[in-house]
Order: C-alpha cells, then structure tokens, then sequence
C-alpha cells in the first residue's frame, strides 16, 4: 500500500485498476526489406486499424461534446484516405525497399516541415493533424500500444503525468471511475473538465506515474485528495463504505433541484454556474442551476482554422438563452491571449503572457473580431436573459470604449432591420486588482460586476497560478482578497447594483460562508457543484456571517481565516 | 527635417552627429589560400587589434564604474592570449589551408559548443567570452566596424534600436552628448542608467534606426521626448538656447545641494537616491541626497561565475555606508529572478517569470544565499545608518520568515564574538497588490514601507511593464495605484511607521505633488532627479495639496488625475 497527497480536484470516490496514459515508445529500425509488397501491406492494416479507431473515438466525441468537439477527427481521418500522402509513402517504399516504418515517418516528416514553414495558418494547421494521425499508424506498425481513452472498455482509475483538455473529453463515464496525475491544481483545464463531466479526480500528486504500475488497484478520493495504491482489503471495504455514503448525500442533494437557495434567516443567494458550450446547458439544469454565471465563449473559437462567422455565433449563444427560459445567462465576450492562443490569429509572442495582450485588449484593436460577437450576442439577446461581460478591464477608459463598441453594433443592426435585444445588461469582469481598488467608481458605470477570482487572485499575489514553484502563494483565503472582494461587493451595493463570482472561490465550501458575510448576490461554479453548495447555504445564517465580517477583513494570513471559518460554519 | 516622438528618459539637450551603435556584418567566405604565413600574420594582427581595444575598455570601465564591473574585460583578455585556444587555429591555417576567418571562427565554435555542452557553470560562462571576443576579431579580420561605445573619441548622439547595460556602462560623457533608442520606456536598464550618468536619453521612438542615417546631425531633446533628425539652423538655435536655460536651472538647482527639502507651509520630506553600486554614492552627495531610499544589491551577484562571499559584500555594504556617515541607508536584499537571471544559479524557465519564482520567494527557499547576505549587512550596519528592506513580500508569513532568519543570524553573528549592528529598522517593499490592500496589518510588524512603484504599477494593472502591446495599460496617475499608495501612508502612520517610494514615479513631477497630498515621507529617486524635485516642492504648500486628496482619490481615469494636478500645482 502506498498514499500519496494530491489536490482534491473533482469531488467522488474511484477503486479501480490504473489504466497508464502515456505517449508509447516510437522509435524504430529502418531496414532494408525485400518484399515490398509486404510492407505496403503492413501499411496499409495499420492505416486501415487507425481510421477504425478514430471513427470511433469521433462518435464519442460527437455523443459526449457534441459535433464542434468531433469535428478535429474528420480532419484527422482525411489525413489517412489522403492519396497525396500516402501514394509517396508506397512509391518510398518500393524504389528505396525500405521497411514501412521509415516509409511512413519520413514521408510524413517531409509533408510536415513543408506545411510548417508555410506562412499559412492553415497549412500550419495540417502539419499538426499529419503528426498526430502519424504517431497513431506508427504506432499500430511497431505493435505498441496507443492510448485511448475513448476507447476503454473496462473499469478503470486513469493514471498519467497530466490530461490535456482532449484527452479529458474523450474520457467515457461509464468506464472511466476517475483519474489522477502527477501535475496541475484546482483550476487546471483537466481539473474543471473532470469536474462537468462529474469524475473523482485528484491532481498534484506529484509522483502517481512514477509509483502506480499498470493494472494495480487504485482508489481516488476526491473528497479529501487522497490516492491509495494497491490498497488493503480493509482499505477497499472502508472506501466503498465512504462511497457510498457519497452517493446518499448526493441523493440529498438532488433532492434540492427546484429548491431557492434561501439561507436559514430567509436571505436568497443566486446559484449559477459556469460553462462553455451549449451542451453543458443540461447539467446546469439537471444540477438545479438558477442561471449561468459566466457562458466561456472561447470555445467557438479553439480548434478549428478561422473566426467563427456570425452566425455560427448566433447559434451557439440563441441555443443557451432558449434552453435556459428566463434565467439570466451572462456571456463574457472573446478572452483569448494569455495561456489561450489560436494559431490563426499569430499573437506576438510575449515574456509574461498574463500580463500582456490577451481579452478586451486584444479586442478593442481587433474590433473586426470583437463587433462580429457583438453583432451576434445582440441578435440571440432577443431569445432570452442576456447579460453581457466584458473580460480584464483594467481602466475606465476600456469599459466606455467597449459599452461604446457594443451600443454601435446595436444600432447598426437596427438600422439595418434585424431585431435585436433591448433590455439587458452590460457588466465586467472585476480580475485586475486595479477595478477591484476603484470598484466605486466603475459602479456607477457598470449594470453589474462579476468578479473572476482565478486571475484576481493570481495578479494580487503576483502570483502565476500555473506556476508551481509559487502555488503556495495562491491563496483565495488572503484576507487582501477577501478586502477586494468585499470593496467590490459594497461598491455594487451603493449604487444599487449586483455582484456575482465567477471564479473556482464561488464553489468552495470555506469560501462560501465568508462570501455570504460579505454580501455576494450571485455564485457562479461547475454545475457540479450548485447543490453541495445549496445545501451548505440552506444551514448558514447571513446575519451570524455579517457578524464576522470585520473581524475576516482584518485578520494577518490566510491561515487564520481558514481556522476561523471553519469554526465559525462549523466545517470540519 | 525629421521628428519622432519618444520617451523622456533622462533630461537635457544633446545637438551631435549620428553614431549608429549596431552589430556589424560578420559574414565571411571560406577561402583555400597559399600563404598561411601570411594567414597566420593577419589572425596575430587582430589579435592585437582586439586586445588593446578591450584593454581601453576596460580601463575606461574602471574609472567609469568600478573594478568589479571591469573585470568581465579581464576575462576577454585572457580568451585572446591563451594558447589552448590560438594554437589549434594557427594549426587549421597550416593544414588545412583555409584563410584566417575560417580557422578563427571554426576552432571558436567548436571550443563554444564544447564549453557550452558541459553541465558546469563555469564553463558556460566561459564558452559567452569566447563568443564575444571572436566577434571582435573577426570583425579586424574583415575590416568591418565593430561598435565600441567606449572609444568613441569625438561629439555624437547614439542611435540604436537599444542598449544593453553594459554599452550604456561604456558610455564616455565627455564625448556621448545623449542617444535615442528604437525600443525602452522610463524604466527600462538603459533609461535607468541614462539618468544616473547625466546623458540626455529619448527612448522608444519606435523608428529611430530607420531613420537616422550615420553622421547625420540630430537633436536629442530628454525634456521633453523629441528627437529632431538632420534639423534645420534655426531649430539647432532654438534648442541651443533650450539647452542653455536647462544648463542655467541646473545651476539654480546645484544651489539647493545642501538644504533641506521643506515645502512652502514648513513640511519636512527626505529626498532620497537609488544606487546600485559604492561607486553612485559620490553622485547622491553631488546631488544632495538626504540618504539612499534604495541600494539594489543585484549587481554584487551578476556578471560574475560564483556568488559573492560575505566579505566582498561586507566591503560593497560598509563602504556605502561609511559614505553616507549618518544619513540613511536603505539596504534591498537580493531581488533576483524575473528579468534578472543568474546563469550560475540555473533558475528554472517559466511562462510568466514577473509572476513566479523571484527576491523574497527564492531567498527563503535558498536561505544559504540569503543568510550570507544578511551577515554582511549585519556585520556592515556598525558603520552607518542601516535599514533593511525585503523585497516582493506578498504575505505575513513570508516577512515573518525573512526577519526571523536575519535575528537568527545577528544570534548566530553575536555568539561568535562578531561586531553586529544593533539599530537597524527592518522594512518591505510595497510592490505587490496583496501588501498595498492590507497595509494594515502589515504596519503593525514592520519598521516600514518603501512603495515600488514599478513593480506595483505591472500587478495592479496587469500589465507587464516591459511589453510594448500593453504599455498604454502601465499607469503611474491611475486613481487605482494612488488609492493603493494612500492606503499604504495612511497605514503606516496609523502605527508610527514611516513609508517611501522608490520607484520611478517618486522623482516625476507629475507625481509628486500628488505624492505630498497623500503625506509621503520619503522620495527616492534617480540621483540626479533630486535637486528638481527639491526645487518643486519648495515651491509646493503640503497643506493645500492635502486639500485634493479626496478629489483625486475618486476620480475615475489617469488623464482626469493629470489634467487636475497640472493645474493644481502649477505644471505646463
């Protein structure tokens, strides 16, 4: 038995064997051959095997995220049927009698290096489908196994270095118990990912490949972020007991569906989640979500090779507000930059990617991009309760500019006859601690503020919340956090209008409680988590919290908020 | 006639011709020659060349900036004549029969990659001198211009896209009249070291390479921000005249060398310098610094292949504060990491280093380095005023834990018999948000604040300060930042305390009759920057700016905070 501490990144419990993802060694001999027609023979199994794997993890695709997620396989299957790559491979093959696996590798290499010195996003775009479909046909020619997750068929704990955000989308459920990795936090891509799609997951363990061989048994605790490798029988049994517990409360839960989510002392909160695609709507309904708090809408943008058109847009953003009635859905606009690059768009390459030209920055001198949004947020407002948010503002200045950008687009569209919405609201992202100092004087600007603790915290820190070498320094529970928060929360309040969250904090249970005491109107979180905190909220008293406002506000650390919070709401 | 408009970086007027400062064109042919005596002739002379050359160099560097700045020459002297290296290119000449280029830049590259190859710091260094050196010879081979700044030997203005700290180092007053840069801002290395040589600098003019042919006549205007390409008489008259009634303010100001720096209605503030070297003391007394605000330490550790030992430290810290006798020294422990690396400490490579691992953060995990810092600075505190200041505190933990290891080590230094400093205050840098928003709590434990502006400014706006896409974000008069600094003052005098600034913004005359209204202490600037600020808040009243500071604490944009303090406090 071995235990390892990681992060608790999605909550559940797993006990099953580990299923090692890792890339497969692909090195290979190239031989002189003699029969050719052998090897062209070997190629073409190993394409043929591949297409069929890929049809497969394509449905799945298509059936778990729907098509725009299923659409990067298409690509990946016409690489494979494509003559003008595969004729040279034969003809290789032939006229050097070389062995399939040298034919394959370096025809491909050829056709990569070409593409990707092209000065042609798309073509920049090819060399990445060759290389991966590649490694896939390479793979099945050298008899190694490939790994993919859509493709289990058993019980399994996933156990890898990290998930990139498609490997956590391929992850089928129904075999798939949960998963950890040596690498990432809370508020990794994979983390929030396992979090919508409701695996256990612990992240951070730091060594899970180096000590989890193939096969053993795992168990995952996503609740306290604890992995147990090869565990007692005594182990099993008390886990399944912890299970199924889970399981009864998450019953309990459900049962709160409809529910207000009024505090004990009659005060109503908004629950709301966040999500980033219009097929994420059913869990946000299923989990009893009484609004989105932040619709993402990069995902339009993220993996395909140009802008979306403005009506592809129209689609996305008319299908959530008609599937969400009446309920407020608040759309940030493009916040791309940063750690979130397109290869169409060639951002400059910058030394702190944070703090350079990423969201509205980039959308206020990309305005093309920014008004066809715009134009279609607009259109699809008339469809339901819109709420419009413009991400990292960081002067005044940058809200007129935007407000101003967006009331353009408005009458545009009206002078050109198309309908438009009328009564809605334009708010900010409140993630530079700058708009966070002055919340007064934006709110007397802004409808509402919605604040995004992932970047708020990591710019007040300064504090890069990717970085491990300083996660210590990541802390939500930093009363300057919590006095930022609270400055922003009153600012709302004195001119009558709301303030919502919209980062990981708005989900936690400690952070929770001290949100109430400071007056939080809306909770936006992974759907997962509405109902856990719906019914935390239904046991805690506001006024009993605005108590101890004062006393949070000016405590020294972060420890001593957590010791004090988890007395006062009486959490573990 | 020409005009760019660039940045202010350091005040006064230079009229001079154009000397583009740019790496020369160091392609050469590989030639069979029948002579290599003759080859062998050719690499000797410019060897010789190249050694007298850097022998200059480095004579001037001594007397321009200390014996420790010049030593990296010694060790390019050393390169030229060692035999290892000479010999095997002599040999290359004579049996392969390639001409000198060839041999010098072949047998160079391959000791290069060796070198560069080993897993030892030392050796990589070695490997950088080489490639620095070998340009310079191979440069004489081809009679190509090799740009030393620090030959220069009759009247230009430097034009380059930008320069590096040690061309500005080799900068001759007598003969450099300014220079102009294509990239840069205020803060920028070069602008930094513009000021404190008294060279006129305009920076980030965006094209000046484009533009300014060699030898063309240019004006250099650092008052105001112009550069003036091939100008016609009557401006070169103009500016002559600008250029004497700027000589003529600087004499007025030589007159408040020695007085104290009281405002209008009695108000005592110190007027402090930064320095970064013993050698800048003598400009802060020139200058009539009324203490040093800021002593960076960084330059002890950098350009050299080992870290410092406790004596050379303890010689760099007494003797800048023997120097300054009883006048206060406020001493900054080491800052390193971020934009300042250190091959020998191998750092690791990260995405968003102004975020990451960096100053306080590395020293409490590398508390080896930090403890033979403060040893020093102990040890060197009997001979002066001393003040200690920790840099890039985010939490109370981290102050808590720096200043617990430095009690440690005055224990440790007293039990072992050693003459310690006994009143010293122990302070931190103001440079992250988190700090600024719970001054407060803060207050209570430490001897004081010095507010770091530069820093300060790139986390509150999120906007990295060296990135030219976001520099319009990087806002000095942002109400943001003032509110924070407000907070900063008023905290620290609710507990006693005193609190500086030495950032950028505190020797800005925009800044600083703002920075009077919020009941500043201490300003510490550029040297030179000290006897104008002097002279202006002569002529300020504290009594009637501390009338604006609920104005401009509320107003909501930089311009509106310009406009306001321009015509408050009688600016252009």
């Amino acid at each position: 038995m071995t235990h390892l501490q990681g992060i608790a990144a999605s909550s559940g419990i797993a006990i099953a064997k580990a299923y090692r993802l890792e890339a497969p060694d692909l090195s290979y001999t190239k031989n002189s051959i003699e029969e050719p027609d052998r090897e062209i023979k070997r190629l073409h199994d190993a394409l043929e095997i591949s297409k069929s794997e890929l049809e497969k993890i394509k449905e799945h695709t298509r059936n778990s995220l729907g098509d725009e997620h299923a659409e990067i396989f298409s690509a990946h299957l016409l690489v494979l049927s494509d003559p003008e790559l595969i004729q040279p491979m034969e003809d290789k093959i032939k006229s050097e009698n070389v062995n399939a696996e040298a034919a394959l590798d370096e025809t491909a290499n050829m056709f990569i290096d070409m593409f990707k010195n092209m000065d042609n996003e798309y073509m920049k775009e090819r060399a990445a489908d060759i290389q991966d479909v590649t490694k896939r046909v390479l793979a099945h020619l050298l008899e190694a196994e490939f790994p993919d997750p859509a493709l289990i068929n058993e019980q399994v704990v996933i156990v890898a270095e990290d998930l990139t955000p498609s490997d956590t989308a391929q992850l089928n459920k129904e075999f798939v118990q949960g998963f950890t990795t040596d690498i990432g936090g809370r508020t990794s891509h994979s983390a929030i990912m396992a979090r919508s799609l409701e695996i256990p997951a612990v992240v951070g363990t730091k060594d899970i490949t180096k000590k989890a061989d193939k096969d053993v048994m795992i168990i995952v605790d996503g609740l306290d972020g604890d992995v147990i490798i090869d565990p007692s029988d005594e182990q099993i049994a008390s886990y399944k007991e912890k299970q199924a517990q889970f399981e009864e409360k998450k019953k309990e839960w459900a049962k709160l569906k409809d529910e207000a989510t009024v505090t004990e002392d009659g005060h109503h909160v908004e629950l709301a989640a966040n999500i980033g695609t219009p097929e994420d709507v059913d869990g946000v309904l299923d989990n009893g979500g009484e609004g989105i708090g932040l619709y993402r809408t990069e995902f339009l943008y993220m993996g395909k090779n140009q802008l979306p058109t403005e009506e592809e847009q129209f689609d996305a953003y008319s299908s959530v507000l008609k599937q969400m009635g009446d309920k407020p859905v608040v759309v940030r606009t493009l916040d791309i930059g940063g750690d979130k690059e397109l290869d169409y768009l060639d951002l400059p390459d910058e030394m702190n990617p944070f703090l350079g030209y990423r969201a509205i920055r980039l959308c206020l001198e990309r305005d093309d991009i920014f008004r066809t949004q715009l134009r279609a947020l607009l259109r699809a407002g008339v469809y339901g309760n819109l709420k419009i948010m413009f991400p990292m503002i960081a002067t005044l200045d940058e809200f007129r500019q935007a407000k101003a950008i967006l009331m353009e687009e408005k009458d545009n569209l009206k002078s050109e006859g198309v309908d438009v919405a009328e009564n809605f609201e334009v708010g900010m992202m409140v993630e530079i601690p700058a708009t966070a100092v002055i919340a007064r004087q934006f709110a007397k600007e802004v409808d509402f503020f919605s604040i995004g603790t992932n970047d708020l915290i990591q710019y007040t820190m300064a504090a890069d919340r990717m970085n491990e070498r300083v996660s210590y320094l990541y802390q939500p529970y930093n009363p300057a956090i919590l006095n930022l928060v609270s400055n922003v929360i009153d600012a709302a309040h004195a001119e009558g209008k709301w303030a919502g969250m919209c980062g990981e904090m708005a989900g936690d249970e400690i952070a929770i409680p001290i949100l109430l005491s400071l007056g939080l109107d809306e909770f936006s979180m992974s759907a997962t988590s509405i109902l856990p905190a719906r019914t935390q909220l239904l046991g805690l008293s506001q006024e009993e919290m605005k108590g101890y406002k004062d006393e949070l506000l000016s405590m020294g650390t972060a420890d001593e908020v957590v010791a004090f919070v988890k007395e006062k709401a009486g959490l573990a």
